[in-house]
Parts: structure tokens; sequence; C-alpha cells
């Protein structure tokens, strides 16, 4: 089978208390777990309220902003073998890390640098804590869910310099599926949206500089939410980089804002169901803004850039 | 009684057929008739499908953009006597027309010029041509709506130098109720929204040339709505201006685009019931950002300087 | 001007600790103050969280569930003269009383049995206490909002014996205006729907015994609220009476249900502008459940027997 | 890797014309092929307008109406051959059909009889004819779609004799995994919903007469969309059965109406995202009632009975 989905994103924090109060007031997301990584340096585990997993955020305490790494469920523990193969057969140095050793709840982990400069897990038993809910005739939901409250990681957008070859790499190596793509006019990808888990995307890249992060999104339920979402900023002085607005590429609708250490984030609804005999879908380059904004038809150069 | 709402805006536009496929296809209003103003030049009048009466936006055939008139509705005939003494009695020369005489379905009118540099008629018995739906066991709404399709005519915003002394001649001689204000650091009015119906504006004004018509907006149900606004204006390559966003001021939600003359439209949501004896609310020149955009909490200069 | 809207409804309630903990927590009320009525009685008082004055709704402690008065706000302390003429040439009798005197925070009130059996108040001045935004730079709402959270009252639906002579009473009297009527096939009216706050409807009546009391409505900013209402009385574990639907009368939607006495409440969104030379809708009465419940096109008998 | 998802239905219907005009303009599929079935029999075959494959309802002119097939989609042709294997192994007898020999646009079919007596199709191939949106910068959506026009095909609900026992070999011969299960008092299970596309359910079953077909669901995006679909009900006359409301079990939120031959459809929306390890959620049977309509807590018996 493979890989699920996305399943964490380990993001850099210089001041942890300030990011976790963001995170758990304004997002909405769960504290499961305090403690320290592998590397000694202090971590705050994080999930949204309806997954199961022990996290699907990790706030890494260090100087400066970005992404640590980035993490992907496979369904069985035999996928981590299989899938390590064919990153050694492409030539990728693969580590192995036993359940618990990279950190609280962490499971049995292939760990390798992707072609794009990122760091790249793929998980199986990560520790589950349930998502709150009795298993006995359950609610809708918590009664005490605060802040935006999404219910679950979504995708994440990163930078690279090679989109064509990196896109290629996670369509070969990992066997993800290409939903959507940005082309220059002279052929090469500038954006390409690649998925697991028959929705638009769970990971994208977008052209810039090796090892680039530009959000982390998680899920919300409807276009509801996501006024929910944008109130929620302006009521804690959240900057709102960009939405509530539909993309053209996903057809999904979302809201950027930013972490008080300049991680970006998104909320994000909507979409479609992508089945593996799909075709891909193409943008051209004059058409991009609209790919990326619907509404406004352009994008602001800031938010090409200001990436971390 | 006196004022009832805001009845009907008079439109400038060079290219009339343009500008009606615009206000048809794409904002959904319907075409009730066309026909010769009083000043022989040509017209189209509209209505939004919800309200009774023959119009509530008059394409006005003319060399560039703006507002050529607007429009109050008055509850009672007598409404127009009373208002044209406290007119005159304010110094203002009042002109009263017999029905039809100010075109196509035009009722009873009181016109005047306000010190805000705009023409404004008062309006009772404009010709009544129903909502298209039956009287007799009627559907919620026409099945054949297309567009952004609002059901009414919400509320329109000016300009004018002097918004102290317009606001007091509004509230002092036509009983308009101020709901909020933005006020500048020196303390004179930057911003009024004032009402007649209850809710939070029929009639704003902002500072800047007299005469200058900053947008007419129409109202839509809900949110949704306005999404479903943006995206027929994507669909349609229609100039989006801002949103779909929240407005501090009002705390309506509204979507601000252009028509194909460069008249700027807003569709409307939300808000609140204002009673006569409520406070009106007051915003800081050092806030104004976020009373109009609650989200973004800054105004892009254009927004203050593009109007007609 | 006369009556502006309706203000607020006295409901019976045998065991007043329990009703105000459903009316703050499920259905998200504010209370105000407690205190004595004017018959000794235990009282409590709660408003809407966006109203400004003291309360829209007052629970009286009594033996029996039921209602115990409603009111309406008037404009002016003169329309409290005006009407209470009015409703003596109409041949009742009207009792007037100082504000405060009626219970804490009423206004000047004048207060007359209508013909239906129902006791109303008109009232001026109603202690005004705000809606708990500032009065500078105010965020939409308060963050701390809880249950349903309506921001007003919107309506009252009474039974009657003779619906078309109450109807005339409210219309001729005291200037209500009629938005739909449900007729039976000999001519009479089933039901009226009645406004002065130009929307469908600020009270209305069915055929039924004198002084019956089918529901109090909240207004609810759209529907996602009234999933959200319905959300809220399933984790309460609150007998929901219908809906969320849609009503072919008013076109609005609503969800009912009961507060712990019995009292039927309702959540209430949508509907239309109406304008005072608006045509009324007929309903005839084979297309009655179609014009209560627009989706299953028939009304539950207990909907119709079960009131207070 | 297996089943993807749930690929179609064929339903019978007695007025093949009837049935085309309200799958095509209340429900708002897309017809793409007319036809006979391989028994000779007339067909039309229709697709969600969102949907690549050629169809996922297929209406089957018979006497009476009921569900004829269903169909799952799976990744890989070799996935019927191991499928295949699994159920031979499992003591069924296997058909195997090659692409166009079960009617129009037909794939490669695998195709038995399941223990809970309904005909299910394994699928491979079936032919792509794309979303009617280009693959160059498409919109959002066609600009023409009319009724409710779900984007796809969601999930079927069947009846069989024994739960416990069907539930275990969809979960063990071909890997559906539990995603809710209602239990009677006595421990067997009166329902269970059973998933492959990592949403609440591909599949469910109700006890009752085996070969019993519950519904056929559509997926629409949101809340208002289920207002939208009731709305088109009311407008057309069709029969609504129950909703819009939420389902304990799934937390989706649905809305069931009849096709004219009597066979129920629902919409639905919402509900979660489901790991392979994540827990089944349990309903008692006392909270049955809840588990499907979670504010009425109760449940029609009709809802129960009448199937096709």
């Amino acid at each position: 089978m493979g890989i699920l989905r996305l399943s964490h994103a380990e993001v850099r924090v210089p001041d942890l208390e300030l990011a976790l109060a963001y995170y758990t007031e304004v997002v909405g997301l769960i504290e499961t777990e305090r403690g320290v990584g592998p590397d000694g340096g202090e971590r705050a585990y994080l999930k949204a309220w309806d997954e199961h997993q022990h996290h699907s955020l990790v706030l890494v305490s260090a100087p400066t902003y970005g992404l640590e790494t980035l993490g992907f469920k496979v369904e069985h523990a035999a996928d981590l073998d299989e899938l390590s193969a064919s990153l050694a057969d492409a030539g990728l140095e693969v580590a192995r890390h036993e359940p618990g050793s990279l950190g609280a709840g962490s499971g049995a982990t292939a760990r390798f640098v992707a072609p794009s400069g990122h760091t790249v897990d793929l998980v199986h038993g990560m520790e589950q804590v349930g998502n709150s809910l009795p298993l006995h005739n359950p609610p809708p939901a918590p009664a005490d869910l605060i802040g935006m409250h999404p219910p679950r990681i979504d995708h994440i957008f990163l930078l690279c310099e090679d989109v064509d070859g990196v896109t290629s790499f996670f369509r070969d190596v990992l066997d993800f599926r290409l939903t959507e793509q940005i082309l220059a006019d002279d052929g090469y990808q500038l954006a390409t949206f690649l998925e697991r888990s028959h929705t638009p995307h769970d990971i994208a890249f977008l052209t810039g500089p090796n090892g680039g992060f530009h959000h982390v999104a998680f899920w919300v339920d409807d276009w509801n939410d996501l006024r929910h979402a944008a109130d929620t900023c302006a009521y804690h002085g959240v900057t709102i980089d960009a939405g509530p607005t539909r993309h053209g590429a996903t057809r999904g609708c979302g809201l950027y804002f930013f972490d008080p250490a300049g991680n970006r984030n998104e909320v994000f609804t909507g979409g479609y169901h992508f089945d593996p005999d799909d075709e891909p879908t193409t943008w051209t380059e004059a058409e991009m803004g609209r790919a990326i904004f619907s509404y406004k038809g352009q994008v602001d150069p800031r938010f090409m850039t200001n990436h971390t």
C-alpha cells in the first residue's frame, strides 16, 4: 500500500511558550506532551482534535523558524522496508529508527533527505492517543474546543529549486500522484501538487530555495469555518496573509496566517476526490495568479517570497 | 414616519449594453424596462429579484462613470411634504416631481442636492411590479436566478469633504441615526454610518471629494453567498477589489468588485439590528484599517481613492 | 412612529433554576438580573448577547408553563399616549405603569389584554445595559459566548380562537402590517403573520385556544447557526420538535425545541425585507403543511396542538 | 492495493424516462449514454458532474424498483485477480467480464453474489469521460449545473439478515475496515459501517431482508448544499423522507428523499478521515435512534422498513 497521508510536521520556533499559546489557543490544537527531542532540545507535541495519533505538529525550540522534518504515515510496517529499498535504489541514504527513539510518541521510522533538501520521515505505528471522544455513543465533537479547532492536518507546501526533479522523485520512488501543476512558459514546472490520500494534495512544491517551507495546512470542514478562523485571527491580532479565498488549483478554499515565529499556517477546506486514473490539471504561467488565488487573480510577491 | 430605506441609485455608464450584460448576468439583477430619462438620455431599469418596486438601480448612458442620483423611499405621501419643509427650513431648494416624470416607474419625488454634493430623491409610490413569485403558495425563490442574484439593494457609500457637517445634516434634517463613526485623532469624523432601517447603515460617508461615489451595495443572505459572488466574479473575469471579508464597522461581511464602467459594487451580508436608543460605535483613526477590513487590518490606498 | 419591534416575553417556569440553566447554557442567553416581580414572585431576567436593553426574556416562577405577557418596544414616549388612546377607542382597558414598576429594568408601560387573550405591554425606555462589546473599536462578537448564543429576540407565535378578528385588531389599532396568511377553504384565516420591523413577522397567530402560546423565537445569523443549535440540543439532550427546516411562509429557516418546562422555543433565520406597500402572501389550506414546513410538506399534529 | 471506493450502483426503475428526468433535473446528474444492458433491457447511464468515469448510476428498466448491482473500483487490474482468488477461497463463484461486456463504459469486472444476497462488481478500467472541466486553467465548477448537482457518489446502504456474517465477509475477504457499528443488547450487530476510502463508510449494512436496498448516497460539499437539496426537493414536489439532519454514526449530515420509482436517495456531507489503525465506534441499541438521527434521537419505523 505504501504512504497513506501526511502525518505530521516538526516546526522550529524560537519561543516555545509563545508558540504553544498560539497553537493551542488561536489554532486550537491540543497539547499531548512536552519533552525533549533526540537532539536534547525542548519540544511540544500537538494534535488536531479529531486525530487519533500522538501528534501532527511538533514545535521544536530552535534559534530560528522553519521546518525541521515532515512525516508521512504508511499503512503497514512492511511498507517501511519496501519504501526504504526503493529509496536506496534511488541512491538515497535511509536511516531506520525504533519507535520512541525520535521523540515522544514516535513510531518506527525510515528517515531520509529528499532531493528538495527536506528531511522526511516515513512512519508506522505512532502512539495512538484517541480523539478525546468516547468509543461508545459519542457526540459529534467535544464541547470544549476553542480557537479554529481544525479536526486534522491536511497538507504541506514546500519550496525547492528543481520542481520537475523533485516531483519525479515523489512520483517514481514514493508513488505519489500528480493532481495539478503550474507550468512555466518554457515548460518546466513552477509548482506541483501531489497526493496519496485521494485529495488534491498531501504535499506541494513551489519553485524556490531548497529546504524552503511555505506553509503547513490544517483541514476545516467548510467555508464558514474559514470565516471563524479569520475572525479568530482578527480577535487575537494574528497577522492574516491572505484569504479567506478560493484557490484555482485544488478548488479548495483557504486562509493564510503566521505563527508568532513567522511560520505560515493555512486552514483549508474543499477540493475534490482524486482517483489514480484521473488526469492532472495544468495551469499556464499566465494563469498562475488565478491558480493560487482565484478571486484576486494575482499573487502578492510577498506570498511567493516570504517563506521560512 | 419619514424615510424607510435606501430605494435606488442611478449610476452612469458609458456603454449601456455592456453594463446591462454585467448587471443582469454577473450581478443577476432583473431588467424591468428600457427607456429614456427626463434628460432624453438612454436608461436601463433594474431591480433585485425580491424587490417589489420598479427599480433599485438605473443605468444612465453618460460619457463617464459615477453616481447620478440616489433615492430614499418614504412611508407616506405626506412624508414628502414634511421632509420638503424641513429641507427648506435648512435652506435647501427642493424640487417636487409628479409620478412618472423622472423616468419610468418613478414615484412622487422631492429632489434636492445634499451638502455632500449628491442629488437625492425622496420617493413615494414608485410603481410596484412584484417580486416574480406568485402571491399564492410561492416557492422560496424563483428557479431561474443567475449570477449573484442578491434579493435587494442594501446601502450606498459616498464621499464628501465635510463628513461632520453632512452627517449632522442627515441626522438633523432627515432623521437618520448614527450607528458608527471613525474619528480622526483630532476629533473630526473620517467616516460615518447612518441608518433609517434599523440596520448598520443605509448610507455612509467617507472623507473625500464632494459628490464622490464609493460603492452601492446589494444584500445577499449569508457568507456562502459571498463565496458564490466571488466565484461568479472569477468565472466572468470581473475584477475583485477586496474580500470576501468582514468589516469591523457594521460587523457585516462583503465583497467589492467593479462594473465594466468602473463603478464599485458590493455584495453585503450580516450586521445587526439597531434600535433608535442604541449608542453608536466609535473607531479611532489608528484602528481605521480594522474598521474597514477586519481581517487584513489595513486598507489598500486604492480602496480609499479609487472612487467615481 | 409607534411600535418598533417585539421587545420581550415573560414565560412561566415551575423550576426557575432548571430553566435558567437551560436558557443560559443551552440557548446561551445572558442573565442580567434576578428579582421579584410586581406580584412578589421570583424572576430571572435574560437578554440575547447583542441586545442593548435589560431583558428580552423574563422567566417567571409559576406552577405551570406558558406565556405571562409579551412586550413591544415603541420608538417615542409619546407613542404610549397615542397607542393607549387608540386602544381605549377600541374599547380596551389600558393600564399605565411607571418605569421600574413592572419589575427590574422595566420601562414606561401601557398594558392591555388583547382580544386574543394575551397580556401585552407597550414599552418605552427599558433600562439599557449594553451588548457587552466596547463602544470603541469592538470585535464582532464577545469571545466567551456559549450554547446557541442568538444575538437577539425575533418573533412570537401565539394561538387564538378568532384569528381574523385578532389580526384586524393588530392591524387597525396597533398598525401592524400583514405579511402572510393561511386561509381556510371557507375563507377564514387559519394563521396570520404580522410585522412592524419590515421583516416577515414580529408576531403571528394560529387558530387555537385564546391565550395560547406556541413559541418564542430568537434570531440566529444563518443556516449554519441552525445546525449548531441542533447540535447543541443533541449534546444536551434537549428535545427537538422540528427542524432544521425551511418554512414556506416567511421563507425563513428554523429549529424548534422545548425548554425544561415545556415552552417551545425556536431559533430562526432568513426571511425577507417587507415594505409597507408590499402585498401579503396567501397560502391555501391545502398547502398549509408546506406553508409551515417546506421540506416535509406536512405538519405533525403534535406541532399544532402541543402549546402552552 | 485492492478496492478504492464505491464506483457505481445499478438501480431498477419501471419508468425510465421519468426516472431520468428526476435524476438529471432534480438530483442534477449528467446523462452520459443510453443503451441496452447485457440482458437486453434498456438502460440510462449517469454520472455526477465531477466524476471522471463513465457512470456512477445506471438506471435499469425493470418491472419494479430496487438494486440490481453495486460496483467497487479497484486500483490495479491485478487486484481483480487477487480479489477473485480471495473470493474463490471463501467459497464464492466469481464471473469475470471483459471491458464493455456488462454495458456501456463498463470496465474489466469480477462479479459475485455477496453473502448479503447483493450482486457485486469489482471493476477496473471503466471508460473515462472526464468531468466536463478543461484540463487547462479550469474554473472551480461548470457554470450550467442544475438541481442538487452533487460532485460524486459517496456510499451505499444495504440490508441483510446476518449483519455479523456479512460484515466479517467484507472485512476478511475484501479488506474493508469497520468504522462504526450498532450493537444489539444481546451482542449481535444491528448495523455496520465499512470503508476503503478513509471516510466513515463506503458501504453499510442494516438488519433486514437479504438483498435489501436502503439508499445510495451522493456527496455534497457542505451543510448549505443540503439546504439547497431540500429546497430543490420542495420545489419539484419530491418527497423528503428525513433531514436535513446530522447522523450520530459518521457524524455526517444528510437528506433522504425518494426517486419516482421509490428508491431512496441521500445527499451526504461531512464525516471524518479514518486511518486503518483507528478504533471503530460502537453504538448501543438504546442509542440507535441517535446513531441514525442525532437531532430527533429516534428513527421513524418507516425509515427502517421502507426499503426496496
